[in-house]
């Protein structure tokens, strides 16, 4: 199973999270691309790094809300995600071009990605994008959403993510970070979460049921302070 | 000789200029890339419009001041200067390649193509990020400038380009526009010198000297309300 | 009843509207401050335009989203919403003080003033802000919606507003532009329903029945080609 | 002698130095106002940590470079510097307002500040933005330059700014930190100078001539990691 952490957050003169560290223990890193975080001088940085420790470079492209760290629900249109998402990725693209190597994928940021999990249209625009990418550019998407299905009506390459510590519901979606119990605090709980989706395909939901889920690809978050402890714990269970 | 105009310069609900109809009597558009001027779906609408009209196309980047056009000077670094041109030309590009076409040229904008027809530096930072984009790509500058020796130096393809309404100094420069007679506002005098850059190779700088030029590409106005009109008579004299 | 209209919404090199010729017809303009629309420039200009022709000075904030025209919904809080109105209010407040005149009203644009006629928790972060820019500043809000609620919950003067050109639901609301028939586009039947609910304080809902609405102030839209003809014909009858 | 420091120089969901730590230590702060660094939110904060300890709150108005955080030279016009100051400063007088309590001051910040610094008609800009705030606000710039110059002709209120740890040319402004010998890094040294400035109006130079200055303000820089240490020592020696 792959493992991915969002990475190049900052913007001009702020820092955000471990990313030197963290790459050692990934093998996706989705690099934000100027619009929610991000900045052309760290994109280059973090093609460079990721490509020193070959790990897989991805667009993470978000909505155009800065000041909100595209956490925000915004009402875009089906183009507008198409537009948006071609823009950043191909950005980040030049990039990872420059430096020989091609985009292996792209992960949407924070309401963008939740916004499309829910809504088929928003999907469909940002697949469309991936696929216009060319290159077989796959598609990373929360596992059993709208964005797996939009890939695979658009015939796109597409890996269905997962969460370490986050708990789901017997629909297998993430439990609202509002609700109580929604975050695994406990990292032997959350370890035993990840073999369980990884080996088995399965996950105990918060109501007790036990439920599918396809496990292509896991997101690590580089911003917790105990992330680089965590990577290197789910990297040596894993192998 | 390619007759180029900078397009797709509105933003948001903002239009400008006659970018439709002056398509039919240019060779080059230089689309903006959302950073002077420009958003994703403008850049999306005028690479489909350019390519049904078979002209080529190619990116006009800017400096990141949104407000002031991209037309106030800027103290970046070289480094800056091939990032932010990266960066947006990159993002025009994977739109360009949707369409099924190749990004041809580049032409930076406003202060950044000023700054850096005096500044070797951040020409070669300009340059240096053409030659990354791969694809034999093109750069647009001022005939006789730092650019066109940066280009050079790298091995970048380089067209030289002109102005028709524009005076020149003895130097081979542009007369800026603060002094008087920097304009030509008589369009039988500004065809004329076209056609002496074009045949010739001279153009009658302002002191009356004359002066060698390369003319590979004219720059016409899109936003002058004449410039349709202005651009027929041009082609037409031109062929 | 006073005439309002929102002005100064261009940006940068960009223009929009025919600010200066409706000055003559209206006794209120909103002004936008640097989001949405609007620049320092544009926002002097205007005050002191408006400041000649002796009309009402208000600001017309709106949300981050200077691409979409502030046009689209975006999940801000309550928080956000104060904060977001009494900076931008507070910044044109400076023009207008330097002036020499105070600031009559705070209108908010778009998106951010239609979700707060739809949301109190938004609506009391508006009235908040208008509260406490001092002076007994007015708020102008959707008539008969939850930002006249607010205001008047939080003893905030309140102008309510009406419109020419949108039919009205039988609930007293706008019927969504997205509906046949939410646009008045024959100009006689737009004059006959100001007259009705300036007069008589009623309106004609779109199913026919006879609503009752409050017209403090009557928003005229600048952007349309025969504003300034409509604002003339509306003046005329009002007086 | 006054200390300030520059504050709330965060931006969305980054952080930047020890506000609130620092804030026991100084008598006045700059306080950011969202173009090269700040946001609503952030201002809010400030103002009000700032209100309960009882420290002189000030706008810190920047250029329009967020990603560069206002460090950048620009080349905008008087009227630019005129606009930029007010609307910025206009918008945290707001907030001020809102606490109960009034601006004290505006401090330029980064490029705007050296470029007006040297540039008598960027300093009038800026001049004639305090002066239009009202209120007797008084404008912080460096010691000796033109900031001061043009705060007399225009009879605002001015503060002679000095710094503790930076080397002064014979003629009194700061040698550069791209020279050696321009950042005074052993902490005596620093303690020493401001002394010396504070009680005999006196510094030496780097050339060791002895040079007049007038301190009215002292700026600490928060970012530093003993940036609290050290302002603890400067206010025990002033006092």
């Amino acid at each position: 199973m792959d493992i991915n952490s969002d990475m190049g957050e900052g913007f001009g003169a702020w820092d955000m999270g471990n990313d030197a560290l963290l790459l050692d223990y990934i093998t996706s890193t989705n690099i934000a691309c100027g619009w929610h975080a991000g900045d052309p001088a760290r994109m280059k940085k973090l093609v460079e790094l990721a490509t020193a420790k070959k790990v897989h470079i991805g667009a993470h492209p978000g909505l155009p809300d800065l000041v909100g760290f595209g956490r925000r629900e915004m009402a875009i249109s089906e183009q507008d995600a198409y537009n948006y998402v071609l823009y950043q990725a191909g950005a980040l693209q030049a990039f990872v071009n420059a430096a020989g190597k091609t985009l292996h994928h792209v992960k949407p940021h924070g309401a963008l990605y939740n916004q499309a999990a829910k809504d088929i249209k928003l999907a469909r625009g940002i697949a469309r994008a991936v696929r216009d990418l060319g290159g077989d550019i796959i598609l990373y998407g929360l596992a059993g959403s709208y964005l797996i299905d939009a890939a695979k009506e658009l015939n796109v390459p597409v890996w269905q993510e997962v969460f370490a510590d986050r708990k789901y519901t017997k629909e297998g979606f993430l439990v609202p970070r509002t609700q109580a119990g929604a975050v695994i605090s406990d990292e032997s709980e959350a370890l035993e979460q990840v073999m369980s989706m990884s080996k088995d395909g399965k996950v105990v939901a918060i109501d007790g049921s036990e439920i599918k889920i396809q496990a292509d690809t896991l997101c690590i978050h580089g911003d917790n302070p105990h992330a680089v402890e965590f990577a290197k714990k789910i990297k040596a269970a894993l192998s």
